[in-house]
């Protein structure tokens, strides 16, 4: 065992740094959903990670508020689920811890359906609105175990005011898993 | 909304890293849970967070591993509940994004049930024991939301070998619960 850590530091990957210093804005769930797809892709692409992404987007104007891709393995820290990483940004970038204000309101979009960890850190986060790709059987298709997600979990969401929105583009979210799958990704978990 | 951000740091109170500079072991729950609890009385009395504490112990010999304290409003972060901060701090001594090794085994010691969030991350974490001090109707009476956590999420958790301990020194963590809610603490979800 290492000695004493007392100082963590929680980076993204470059490729995705890079991406991210224009102002980046999309009005659609359509097209935010195509984005983190593609950072969902890209992570796999680049070794940084697994293939789940997920961004913070204003709900009115679209504008991206933050970015997050798979870092456990990356980061050797199995909390850093994109969900997660996403928000902590978020919420680091809007300087509040948390982002229900009373004249903004926050979307999450995730390539894919939370596991209970994410839930969780969604509910906490202030964020009104869930917008999801692929499906809780598609990752478990591929081996990632989602945990204790009930329909009573998305319902408790539901009834704090958070907008929960499915399927967005489910069939190329998917693909993502499915190819890193057949590429021989790391399962972390399950 | 300020500009991008590309790098978070984690750190812990500066109270909480003198006590970690010499090496720990506590054998017993009792003692484990204590210890825990002096940390969650002491986040609130040094003004550094939430009134919650938790920490990862070596199963067999009781060497501490890592500690955590709630620092949701410290660093501005929902994400950074006692147990999430005590896991990744675990993780990162290890050097590992799972504690479940072939020769060690490791507990989390917590001095509340954790909520939905916490309870994903531990299943993820590794760690194979789970002792809880306060119950959820303890943290609920003052004001903490704890989530979507239901029986069946404790029963997916031991079906992944994952052993939970209940109710250790319950009234002494209880107590430092009311004395944040008396004291005035920010409640900071829910």
């Amino acid at each position: 065992m290492n000695r004493h850590v007392s100082t963590l530091t929680i980076t993204l990957p470059d490729w995705l740094n890079a991406r991210l210093t224009a102002p980046i804005r999309l009005p659609s769930d359509e097209d935010r959903m195509r984005f983190v797809i593609d950072l969902a892709r890209t992570n796999i692409a680049q070794g940084t990670g697994g293939p789940f992404a997920a961004a913070v987007f204003r709900s009115d104007d679209g504008v991206l508020v933050s970015a997050g891709v798979n870092s456990v393995t990356r980061l050797t820290n199995a909390v850093l689920h994109a969900e997660v990483v996403a928000l902590m940004f978020a919420q680091a970038r809007v300087g509040a811890y948390t982002l229900r204000a009373a004249n903004t309101s926050y979307d999450l979009v995730t390539s894919c359906e939370p596991c209970a960890m994410c839930l969780g850190a969604i509910l906490w986060s202030g964020v009104q609105r869930l917008v999801c790709g692929a499906t809780r059987d598609d990752a478990e298709r591929i081996g990632f175990d989602e945990g204790p997600v009930f329909p009573e979990s998305y319902a408790y969401l539901e009834r704090r005011g958070i907008t929960v929105v499915r399927q967005v583009l489910r069939a190329e979210a998917a693909n993502v898993l499915d190819h890193y799958r057949r590429s021989g990704g790391v399962v972390y978990n399950g």
